[in-house]
């Protein structure tokens, strides 16, 4: 059978997970044989951190990476304790992370509101108390799916209160203060879920549920299936509930009423495009100048692969955004973003056709040959055209018409200086690159703007575009051989650098293009994906341009 | 239709996130009447920085969130040129930006091999040294699923071209030393991506192409179909020819071979569980000990909504590690972690059953009622069972048959202290803990467990009993009327508190498990889910229980 999720034995995926979070992390596991998932922070020592600084412990059931144990780190939670997926950790791994690192300063245990992890927990802090610990506990209670819930779920606003509670620890702040102000978060957020598609634990196929709103994070059904059509739906549906449970708090010095800190929360498999789509859409509909501060988007509290997102809100307030602001080296928080007016700056595009004058000096007969060139383009279209259906995709007598269409265009207003190959080069890069389009377009357009430096630069003619042919190497990556214009163009300029006639560079130029011919592995290029027996004995487009072009350019 | 994705209309999804961007960080973005895409450091001015750094530019097509707009920031990129979704931007915006950055120090331009983007990015280079500015590019190829691949396509490892031009352009590097250190990096890394689902372009429907090794980041199909059949198949399918491709350097002061810095990236929807069960994949089968530096796993480059990932590795320097750990400001990069060896320790459970002693004190009269009843629940457990088959799932009977009888072991081995009512409690809480197991079981072990805190603080037994019922509310979330044992408990030990006798304690414990049976709503405990009309004339089995433990105590 095809494997739809990249996962081993379902079995081990809790035990895997924190084992590389251990790995790379300054962080202390629960050794395997004791059967206790428990991390906790490298650094900290119940003696020495714990005497000084309140321990912030949490965790719950797994399932939900990066959180918990993403979220260890100075400034953030000193240990975590995980269950199994979806399923509550047993008294004992709580009982011992609270021996664990809590010392003198005590021991703050934020713990979701679900039945069995208050129970977990809750007994944890019993018995620790009866040790002599001094231990507290803060529900977190974020959902609003449910109006009137007698028992809100705890979701992703679990995240913020872990970020408070680890800042004031760091900050020495006592456990009755901690615990005073994450309670007093847990009254003022809310957070809701929707998804498209449910999570499926690892190993069991994927469900058949439609979208639905207010979903937990352990994939109970939604509190209503709903239908959006757009992003900006989903949105719609998740804000407007959210925003008439959460609190509203007028921000300090502000005249016009909350500021919100929003965090959007990835719940599972959005791709981040999709996510940077939401975080627009969420700033959008509650207005820029609402939102204060973002966090993410991200993953944080996620439910396996759950295709779908939680917005959490919290009213804006000084003291809050300092601790969501704190430095923390929590290898998960994805740090906080304020929300500003977006500077725009006006691109220099100016300079673009600089070489492009009004009145430009004219060489008569330097006119007239690019005349010619251009003639003998317009009137090359077709055949140009039927050679390239034989081998690509049948549009390189129209490009090169396009371009020479360019230059008449410029000769007719006078705005190419044709009296100094160098100005004329430059200025015909120009024009190459605006109006031709393709990559021929661009290559020539790099041949005509290197050989105009290169000549600034005191360069002859031939060294010049010698010059520019090695750029169209570069950039183009195509080599002598590869069935390219190349084949017609770098014979033509070595027979100019061996001071050689126009003539002989036009008839090197022939052979050159004649030999395409019998080149029948296209190495770059569009003729690169066709099949080698359909080249046999087809000239290349580009090489037969070149060879014509510099024929018009030999004539007398 | 049902919405798959979280998008809205296709043709705005560049522009919304890239303004996202923008109003979330210190950047300026080209105003939007220019059409043109671009977005550098608010913070870089090319007369001020751009004198003394070397600004770095990047960018390509859209579609790889959070590239490139995410690495924007002191310490990586100084800006970047996007494309529309998959397709390069073309001259004009990247020689716009190269104007806006570029000082005296100059600029390099980290531009991903491919045709579209080499030829845009090389132009405008040409460009903007004809107007005399320093530009210089690196091409990133390094990509290996093609062996001996003339033109190997750059993909995730461009990060760490982007993060190691970054930090020496902090530093006052030279842009030619820039070039050759970011050159020789270029020469060295290797990437190797694969997928179970290719991506799909917003508005377009899912693929239904089979798991492909050796894709690149545009949905273009991968070298070889594949079948893994777990995460560590998918691994070894990308490490192998990983392996093959990459120079390996022997690490200096290393007897053991080549020391790898690993790049894990997210091509767009794994879900942060299966990332974390790869990365574990990674680590375990290059070798802890032969990975110095894991970055992410985190979405970098990804390809829309890919299901699939991709692993970069280069040899690990010194050089090379100083500079990805550099602190940036770019949103973001995920990070280095050191990869270490997993630090345990003992979780400290010894004291799990302090309160069970040997030899413990026995008082006669009080081992006599804890037969009573103990006997009274074994009793019970048809009937209870019978009371529960009608409003949960019928195992109440047999708990509280598992606390009775793990209680009684205690006393038959004489581990419980049963001369005095504190270390009695609290051993009975520990034993409930231990062996009933369910909800009820810890909750009881909270009932007793706190109760027998209270007792050591001095409380008196009604006291202690009233606080233990407290906890058990503070932590299970019911509440007297809810359908649970509180109903018959909290009378009876009001009972008590009033300073009446065991047989009016139980009085009152059995006219409140009566009353349960004309409560028809359960608020908690697991009646919650049963509809009202199954639970009229029914006792709820936990009130019954308790109801008849208080007249088994009460028994003279």
């Amino acid at each position: 059978m095809e494997l739809e999720r990249f996962y081993n034995a379902p079995e081990r995926v809790v035990d895997d997970i924190l084992h590389v979070a251990a790995a790379t992390a300054d962080l202390r596991i629960a050794e395997p044989e004791s059967g206790l998932r428990i991390l906790v922070r490298g650094d900290w020592d119940r003696q020495r951190e714990g005497s000084r600084q309140v321990a912030v412990l949490s965790g719950g059931g797994a399932g939900h990476e990066p959180a918990h144990a993403g979220f260890i780190g100075d400034g953030m939670l000193t240990g975590v304790i995980s269950g199994s997926l979806f399923a509550s950790p047993s008294v004992e791994p709580i009982l011992a992370a609270i021996r664990e690192v809590c010392g003198d300063a005590g021991c703050l245990l934020v713990v979701k509101n679900y039945t069995g992890d208050r129970l977990n927990f809750g007994l944890a802090a019993e018995r620790a108390r009866g040790e002599g610990l001094d231990v507290e506990m803060v529900i977190v209670a974020d959902d609003v799916a449910i109006a009137e819930a007698p028992q809100p779920r705890g979701i992703a606003g679990t995240l913020l209160v872990h970020k408070l509670a680890g800042y004031l620890a760091s900050q020495g702040a006592s456990l009755a203060e901690i615990q005073q102000h994450t309670r007093a978060l847990c009254e003022r957020m809310g957070s809701l879920g929707m998804a498209l598609k449910p999570a499926a634990q690892p190993g069991q196929p994927a469900s058949t549920r439609s979208p639905e709103l207010g979903l937990g994070i352990h994939n109970e059904p939604g509190t209503r299936a709903v239908d959006p059509q757009s992003a900006d739906d989903a949105m719609r549906w998740v804000l407007e509930p959210l925003l008439q449970a959460v609190a509203p708090v007028a921000a300090p010095g502000s005249s016009s009423g909350t500021a919100w800190v929003a965090m959007l929360n990835n719940l599972g498999s959005c791709s981040s495009q999709e996510m940077g789509v939401l975080a627009e859409c969420l700033l959008r509909q509650l207005g820029e100048e609402r939102v204060s501060h973002l966090i993410g988007p991200a993953p944080l509290m996620t439910s396996l692969d759950m295709h779908g997102f939680s917005v959490t809100l919290v009213a804006s307030e000084p003291e809050l955004i300092e601790a969501l602001t704190a430095p923390t080296t929590a290898p998960a928080w994805p740090g906080i973003q304020a929300v500003r007016n977006v500077v725009t700056f006006k691109p220099d595009t100016a300079q673009g056709n600089a070489a492009l004058l009004e009145d430009a000096p004219q060489d008569a007969e330097s006119t007239a040959v690019l005349w010619r060139v251009i003639e003998t383009l317009r009137e090359s279209r077709e055949e140009l055209d039927a050679l390239d259906a034989k081998s690509g995709d049948g549009d390189a007598g129209a490009s090169m018409q396009s371009g020479a269409d360019s230059i008449a265009k410029a000769l007719d207003a006078q705005r190419l200086d044709t009296s100094s190959l160098s100005p004329l080069f430059t200025g015909i890069g120009q024009l190459l690159a605006r109006d031709m389009g393709g990559s021929s377009g661009v290559l020539l357009s790099i041949l005509f703007t290197a050989a105009g430096g290169a000549l600034e630069r005191g360069d002859n003619p031939g060294e010049a575009l010698a010059a520019g042919v090695r750029k169209m190497q570069e950039y183009g990556g195509a080599r002598p051989g590869d069935r390219t214009m190349l084949d017609a163009l770098m014979p033509a300029i070595e027979s100019l650098q061996h001071g050689n006639t126009l003539a002989e560079a036009a008839q090197a130029a022939r052979t050159g293009a004649q030999a395409t011919a019998s080149l029948t592995t296209a190495k770059a290029g569009r003729s690169a994906y066709v099949p080698e027996s359909a080249l046999e004995g087809i000239v290349d487009p580009g090489a037969e341009a070149v060879a014509r072009v510099f024929e018009a350019l030999a004539r007398p």
